[in-house]
């Protein structure tokens, strides 16, 4: 594809170097040297700014453009570089990329894949286009991709891919290093482990490409082999990311029902899930839904605006708290001044409470045999803090109020919100997790909820009882 | 170490299949039998149980079990299998169990971990202690450690291992394999790319491990090499996680100022590593300082009580608009009960754009080149939010308060917190991260408590001049 003769290539090196910054980001000056060049519809010029990029920064590229800009770029991006680049673009983008590449160019592209990228990239695709691209590909291409979409999404057998290194377990060193001398054509690109299997292609062991190397030629897999942790093809991914992260797992064998050997599963696979994982979860805490730097504003709108809608629902209640107090506040104006106070403490103590509880679940640190001591560890620590920020509130409410009863009375509530907080706080995400749902989804809203309700209800019915 | 004839060794098959459920978590009933053995004081029974499990169980272990306990079990644990767990245990956790362990026992153990392992291991040590276990050790791995320890914390220098696989530019496939099957000693245990290095020992490509294998002994490494990505000793830790994230690496080299190759850093230490800033975000989102299973009552409250002191004091700050206010509230009393509304919505609002902007921040997502964009995108949002949920609760006041001008107040208030919430959503964590400060830590105090004040004053202000 590179065309150094034109007079609008430039020397490689140099163009490299001017894209990324010392933070391996995409520089201000290249993303707009881009679109400057997407602007004149100069497609020489772009082609040459963009051949020598890694795919990922392609997509990161794409990241920063705006929709007419990025179909300019995806016109003149190299056949091989745009396979490479669809299984790292953010999914919004990606859809939008896929509309505007022919389906024969597609088809072609897909080949360049290994099998559980192609079929992340087919997955996107409309019903009928998928069907018209999947038709182009020849057949073992196709027959690799339909076998990885057949098993459920989020599952192992998505994620694997189907070329494995494998070997019979009287093969010696030599064998071994013969075989994949022959066949390395039909093998993984990469592999790390070679998976001893018995006659009827179930693993029994693994043996590091490292150790192989190290061993005599005469050497039997069998004496060098480990034990290997294998993975069920319909595992949730969350649980492979789960074992490799635990048992630091560089790629592992998925196994059938049978227990035959279908495919491996590769650590690079295991970050991304990981950071995906961890994405779902901070956003889930703030109410926020999939969302990404290709996503419109009104997908961004509808995405957040039920979780807004909810909590615009739970503050009614707290306010409808409020109004059954309205004959107190009335003779008091200091408790409707006071009272925010008391249920902005005990959100932000519950959200605490909530957040530590929620990753301490997602990394298994919490579980069946120690959530009763979790539990209670966190209400001691909502009474501590209640112990140690009551006086300090209690004391200036009572200088500013002038009456040490309203002091008395919100260190009272605080202390006793705290304690709700801590409760709700752990209470939420454990009973969640025990129903199987996610623990991160509307626990925010539904802690915050409560400690505002018993926040209010707990300050304004003190002062009623105490000061009336 | 094991002893299958004593009365008190199980199957090793059957303990191991009663240790871990199906989810890879230790069963509760295996760290009961943990700790009635160890309430019995029986060693035999409870080296029994422990010296088949993974030190990564055995790391789960220690953090279901109370103090007490884990002293009992690090006494009989397999000094093997005590090395190997050392660095897999949480902080906290770690320091208590070094305590405990005599300091000849640790110098043995260490010196049978990579360089990269022990270290982070001396490093908990205090002082003396440290000077005492490292004059134990053989000069050749105290010397490997005390370099290590040289680098800066969190320095790619800290994190990787000196052990590596270089080759020569002249050398053959053959030639390399030889190399490995004679000094396969010195090499690191597990290796995935060959650096090819010139003779000044700088790296001018890798060959994985597997394509050597696939190579004829006669091929060259420089025909096999591929571009490799550096990592300069003293980058930070955050930094090469993203660079291994970006370009999916499993392993990179590691040079000096120099350019020399020192050392090599492997995808293993990485998944930790995102891991450990991923926890880093989501709990300093929720003003959650370091805690882990093993901090006391009072470190924990130590470490969240101050975050909710700052809340107390912006809290104050809102309570003192109110005030200002009092004279329109002792006439209208509604406003009391509708306030708390207007700012709980903004709050959760700003809370959604100030998690989406770290959350891009840390995956450079969001850059120099799209802050501006991604502001404005912001802003949209809130306004769209506000005019999707301003309606709804402005219907809503007017028919519950019986007077229309209210619910245009508190409409028309909600309208303007959201565009409020969204900006400082977004400017605090960008300016942070200007600034270079973690964009994560206080954000979301400063965004709620400016939601609350301009909540508050928007909505009383305004019910001022058209109410009253």
């Amino acid at each position: 594809m590179s065309n150094p003769d034109t007079l609008n290539a430039r020397p490689l090196e140099t163009e490299e170097h001017v894209a990324l910054d010392e933070d391996y980001v995409l520089t201000t000056a290249f993303v707009e040297k881009v679109v400057d060049a997407a602007d004149d519809g100069d497609g020489l010029r772009l082609r040459g700014l963009l051949e020598d990029l890694h795919p990922a920064d392609v997509a990161d590229l794409m990241g920063f453009l705006t929709v007419e800009h990025r179909g300019v770029v995806v016109l003149w991006l190299p056949p091989e570089l745009l396979a490479a680049t669809l299984p790292e673009l953010d999914d919004g983008i990606r859809e939008e990329v896929l509309e505007r590449v022919p389906h024969l160019t597609l088809a072609e592209a897909l080949q360049e894949l290994d099998s559980d990228d192609a079929a992340a990239v087919v997955e996107d695709l409309e019903d009928d286009r998928r069907e018209r691209v999947l038709a182009a590909m020849p057949d073992l291409d196709r027959a690799a991709i339909e076998s990885s979409l057949g098993y459920a999404e989020d599952s192992a057998g998505r994620l694997m891919q189907r070329e494995v290194m494998a070997a019979p377990q009287f093969w010696s060193v030599g064998d071994t290093i013969d075989h994949v001398r022959a066949q390395g054509e039909e093998l993984p690109e990469l592999f790390f482990d070679i998976y001893v299997v018995d006659p009827l292609n179930r693993p029994v062991g693994g043996v590091a490409v490292s150790q192989l190397l190290r061993a005599p030629r005469s050497a039997a897999l069998t004496d060098l082999m480990e034990p290997i942790n294998e993975i069920a093809v319909d595992q949730d991914q969350e649980e492979v990311a789960y074992v490799f992260e635990k048992y630091h797992l560089i790629s592992a064998p998925v196994i059938d029902s049978a227990g035959r050997l279908v495919g491996q599963i590769t650590v690079d696979d295991i970050v991304n899930i990981i950071q995906e994982e961890n994405r779902e979860d901070i956003l889930r805490l703030a109410g926020v839904s999939d969302e990404d730097r290709g996503s419109s504003i009104s997908e961004i709108v509808r995405g957040r605006v039920p979780w807004l809608a909810i909590n615009l629902g739970t503050a009614v209640l707290g306010a409808s708290v409020i109004s059954w107090f309205g004959a107190t506040i009335e003779q008091i104006i200091a408790l409707a001044v006071l009272m925010p106070i008391v249920s902005a403490i005990g959100g932000n103590a519950g959200t605490q409470s909530l957040t530590v509880t929620v990753r301490a679940l997602a990394t298994r640190e919490l579980n069946r045999s120690n959530s009763v001591r979790t539990f209670w560890r966190e209400i001691a620590v909502g009474l501590a803090n209640g112990l140690v920020l009551s006086p300090l509130i209690g004391v200036a409410a009572a200088l500013w109020s002038g009456d040490w009863r309203i002091g008395a009375v919100i260190a009272t509530a605080m202390v006793l919100n705290l304690i709700v907080a801590a409760t709700v706080g752990v209470l939420t995400p454990l009973t969640l997790s025990r129903l199987k749902f996610d623990p991160a989804v509307s626990s925010a809203v539904f802690v915050t909820a409560t400690t505002d309700f018993f926040g209010f209800l707990i300050f304004l019915g003190l002062a009623t009882v105490v000061l009336l």
